[in-house]
Parts: structure tokens; C-alpha cells; sequence
């Protein structure tokens, strides 16, 4: 068996190379730019490695773990058109270095050389494998509407957040365990179980990617935290705030987000923490960490050999107990 | 058997009615909204004939047909984006009536959604089914690139304008031709013509089209002519007239191209009129008419079922002889 690191290393190896043919350059050329930024290609490993839970990595699951890989660049590259957004990894966005029409199309043609690569599978697991990405495709892009629909609503309750993080990112690495496992040969029970490891897993890494941007670290975090305070984002912190505050701390929340003062972030967090949110919040993750885990646990295969997708729990989130 | 004409009605009947879920309402009344343009649903209905071609009319036909009209209405969706159009069959575009980022993920949307269909075939058809599909997806955007690159630039080869179309519509055509037969346990070799048999006719009724654009008799044409030379668009009659007019003619179109006076159409007319541009037009077509018949005589069936194909031909393109 191979290590979550060992796996994220082969993977990178195999990935990047050219994915398209040559001509038409003006299509193409934007193609590879936006495959060769990198990223941790996180979602193909854990294909692999829910893969491996069953027995020894199979090509077929080689070829999955492409498509997603493809998949994810696809959103990326549309979602960067859509939020109009100049930089990712600190390079410039297809959009804004080729124009919005050839990124429209790079998406596109990215989107179905997902399919190329999914029809690479045996047969006897490409309906249900099909079956599958088609789902959490359609589902990844009823989270972006979703998405972007909150941002122009005033009030979004908590439970219409989760289900919108929920489609919008955690169902993608859901369905990459599912399709790996499915590949593997893993039962319908087992199938269901690891889908909802990664889900949950999923939702309690968005909680924790909110907590950070407001309560981080930064030196640890990796970037300046308050960004989304200081955009008035909607996050799991402001929206369970705006439910449980009082009606003088709501009015002070939303008098903050309607100005931009040099205080901003500091005055938020310091409503934020009157009402308990950091608190609430850990405990938010923890619950989703715990039944994630439980998903993982009643996987019917030895124990030894969920030591990967342990390992990559641990690199996901950090657990408080 | 069933005519050119019932098919297009049996299709319309069973095509026209919702296509995706409820909720989120945001992103799919928009989705609605835009298969209930309506449209002649032909790319379907050839998918229908070739099938009935070799057999009895298969269910399977059928799921292939939905993924191909699902298929046309996305690229109508995003190349409206591209080409910043507000009007489509009398009816405002979709990202003109719901936003641009709405259209986006309705294209992206039903892309997926195809593949819902083709995953409901057989699957001893399925891979060979996904690989024409796919392959068609990708030439469909390396054409629509072409087409914009080819806008931006000051010459353009009738060789290379006749690969553009040929990639941006000919092999929908085509494409849906040879899966209607794949499903009709058409051999290879008939495969290869019928698919030969709709590209050669896709490009004919291009070269008609252009040529209607400018020489059509508008009570016939269904809309006013001399638009594409008012737009100076790049057609097969222009890019021909460029490489076979003097340097007089030569200058002379460039002068009218340049501005946008009250006689250009008619001076540009009489430009193409003195290089024999419609004539050439007349024979560039009947060439692609004539190897697109012999490809569907060489299909070897009995005659009468090509009958409908005929039928086809004589909707789509006027025959000279």
C-alpha cells in the first residue's frame, strides 16, 4: 500500500504532461497553462487511495482520478469568470490572460476530456461510474448558483449554507472516494460509507477554512486572515452569528458590513467571540469530523488499511480531541 | 419506417417537456427556458434516421437523440455568450435575460446532462457511443475557437475556413449520424460513410447558406440578405472572392469592408457578381451535395430505407441538377 504523500507524488508525475492536442493553439496553449499552475491534486489522490482500501490500485482508477482532476481545472476556470477574479496561485486567471471566451471554451473542452478518460474504465463499472460523476457534476454547479444566489440575498439560513457547501464542494471529493471504491469493487454498503466520509469531511474542512480566515494564525494559516470579514462574505462564522446575536450585536454587524473602517475585523471578531461563534465553531467541525469518521470506521475491510485516508484526515483537519 | 417529417414531430413530442429538477429554481427555469426556444430539432432526428436506417427504430435511439438537442442547446447558449448576442429565434438569449454567470453554468449544466442520456444505453454500444460523442464535443469547440480567431485576423484561407465549419457544424451532424447507426449495428465501414455522408452535407448547406446571405430572394430566404457583408463576415463566397479578384477588385472590397456605406451591400454583390463568386458557389456546393449522396449510396442497405436520408438532403439543400 502506498502513503497518502506517496500517492499525491505519483500522481503529480503522471498528471502533468500535455492533456490536448496541439492545434488549435489559440484553445490549447490556455489549456496547459491552466493545468501546469498545479495545485495539491488532492481529489484524484483520494480516488486513489479509496481504491486501494479495497485491494491493489487498478488502472481504471488511474483513469478516474484524471477526470477529476480535469473536472476540478473545469470549475476552476469557470468559477474564475464568474467571481471576475485576476489571480489563482498567484498567476494570472485564463480569463484574464486569454479572454473570457476562450476561458469559457477551455472549460468546455476540459469538461468533456473528462469523458475521454472515463471512457478508458472496463466496462463493467462504467454506468456506475458514469452514473456518478454525472451526479456530482450537475450537483457542483447548483452549489456555484447556489453560491452566487446567497450573495445578493440579505438572510441565508445555516442549513441552506451547509447544503450549498455541501454541493458545491464537498460532493466532489465524496464522489472521487465513491468512483475509486466503486473500482475497487467495494460493496453498495461500503460505497455509501465512504461517499459520506468525504462529504463530511468535506464540510468540516469549509468550517475550518472559515474558522482560520477569522481566528487563524496567519504565520500558520498561510495567508492574512479577516479577508472574508473585511468582504462581507457569508460564512459559516457570520451566519450563525447573525442567528444567535442579540438585536444590539446584529445592528453592530450589519452597521460593520455596510462600511469598510480601518476596524472592521477587529470589531467583528470581538462580536463573533461575545456570541461564542469560535467556540461554536470548532465544535461545528468536530461533529462533522466525528461522523465522517464513523463513515470510515464501519467500511467493512481490515483497519490497517484505512491508514491512508486517516493520514489524510489529518492533513485535511486538525482535530481538537 | 417512419418519414423525415413524423420523426420530427414523434421527436417534439417526446422532447418537449422538462429536463431538469425543481430547485435551484435560479438555474434551471433558465435551462427550461431555453429548450422551450424549440428550433427544428433536426440534429436529433438524423440520429433517429440513421438508426431506422439499419433496423427498427431502437429505444436506445432515442436516449442518444436527447443527449445530441441537449448538446446543440449548449453551444447555443455559450457561443451567445461569446458572440454577446441578445436575440435568439426572436427571443432574448439567456445570459441576456438571467446574467452571463447564470448562462455559463446553464451550458456547463446541460453538457453534463447529456451524458445522463448516453449513460442510459446499452452497453455494448456505450464506449463506442461516448468516443463519437466526446470526439464531436471537442471538434465542436477547436471550431467555435477557430471561428472567433479567424474574426480577429485579415486573411483567412478557404481551406482553413473550410476545416472551421466542417468543426464547427458539420460534425454534429455527422457525429449524430454515425451513433443513430453504431445503435443500429451498422459495420464500420457503413459507420464511416454515413458519418462522411452528413459532414459532406453539413458543409453544403453552409456554402447555401452563405450564398443565400447574399443572393437569396428574401421572400424565400426568410430573413433580409446582405447581412453577412454589411457585418463583413467572413463566408465562403467573401474568402473566395478575395483569392481570385484582381488587385483592383481586391482593393475595392477591402474600401467597402472598411466603411459602411448605403450601396455596400450591392457594390460588394456586384464585385462577387464580376469574379463569378456565385456560380463558384452554386458548383462548391453541388460538389459537397454530390460526395455526400455517393457516401449514403455506398451504404450498403437496401435503397428504399434511404429514403428519408434523400427526403433530408432535399429539406436542407436545393439541388442545381
Amino acid at each position: 500500500m502506498y502513503s497518502f504523500h506517496e500517492l499525491v507524488k505519483s500522481f503529480a508525475d503522471k498528471f502533468n504532461q500535455k492533456h490536448f492536442p496541439a492545434e488549435p493553439k489559440t484553445l490549447y496553449e490556455p489549456g496547459e497553462y491552466v493545468l501546469q499552475m498545479g495545485g495539491k491534486r488532492l481529489r484524484p489522490v483520494i480516488c486513489l487511495m479509496a481504491n486501494e482500501l479495497f485491494g491493489e490500485l487498478t488502472p481504471d482508477a488511474w483513469h478516474v482520478a484524471n477526470a477529476i482532476e480535469l473536472f476540478h481545472n473545469f470549475t476552476l476556470v469557470h468559477d474564475d469568470i464568474m467571481d471576475a477574479a485576476s489571480l489563482r496561485r498567484g498567476m494570472e486567471t485564463v480569463h484574464h490572460k486569454y479572454g473570457t471566451n476562450t476561458a469559457l471554451l477551455v472549460g468546455d473542452v476540459m469538461a468533456f476530456r473528462c469523458y475521454d478518460h472515463l471512457n478508458k474504465i472496463n466496462t463493467s463499472y462504467l454506468h456506475r461510474t458514469l452514473s456518478i460523476f454525472n451526479t456530482m457534476a450537475r450537483q457542483v454547479c447548483e452549489g456555484q448558483q447556489l453560491d452566487m444566489d446567497f450573495e445578493k440575498q440579505s438572510a441565508v439560513s445555516l442549513n441552506d449554507y451547509i447544503h450549498m457547501i455541501s454541493l458545491k464542494t464537498s460532493v466532489l471529493i465524496a464522489a472521487s472516494l465513491e468512483m475509486g471504491a466503486i473500482i475497487g469493487g467495494a460493496s453498495d454498503g461500503n460505497c455509501r460509507h465512504i461517499y459520506e466520509f468525504g462529504r463530511n469531511l468535506g464540510i468540516a474542512f469549509q468550517v475550518q477554512d472559515d474558522y482560520l480566515d477569522a481566528f487563524g494564525d496567519p504565520d500558520k494559516f498561510g495567508k492574512e486572515t479577516g479577508g472574508d470579514i473585511r468582504q462581507n462574505k457569508k460564512t459559516f462564522l457570520m451566519l450563525h452569528a447573525l442567528e444567535v446575536a442579540t438585536a444590539a450585536q446584529k445592528a453592530e454587524l450589519e452597521l460593520l458590513q455596510a462600511g469598510n473602517t480601518p476596524d472592521k475585523v477587529e470589531k467583528v471578531l470581538s462580536v463573533f467571540k461575545a456570541c461564542n461563534v469560535d467556540e461554536w465553531a470548532k465544535k461545528l467541525k468536530e461533529k462533522y469530523i466525528q461522523t465522517s469518521l464513523q463513515h470510515l470506521e464501519s467500511i467493512a475491510v481490515l483497519s490497517a488499511r484505512k491508514k491512508p485516508l486517516l493520514e489524510l484526515t489529518d492533513y485535511l483537519v486538525q482535530r481538537e480531541n
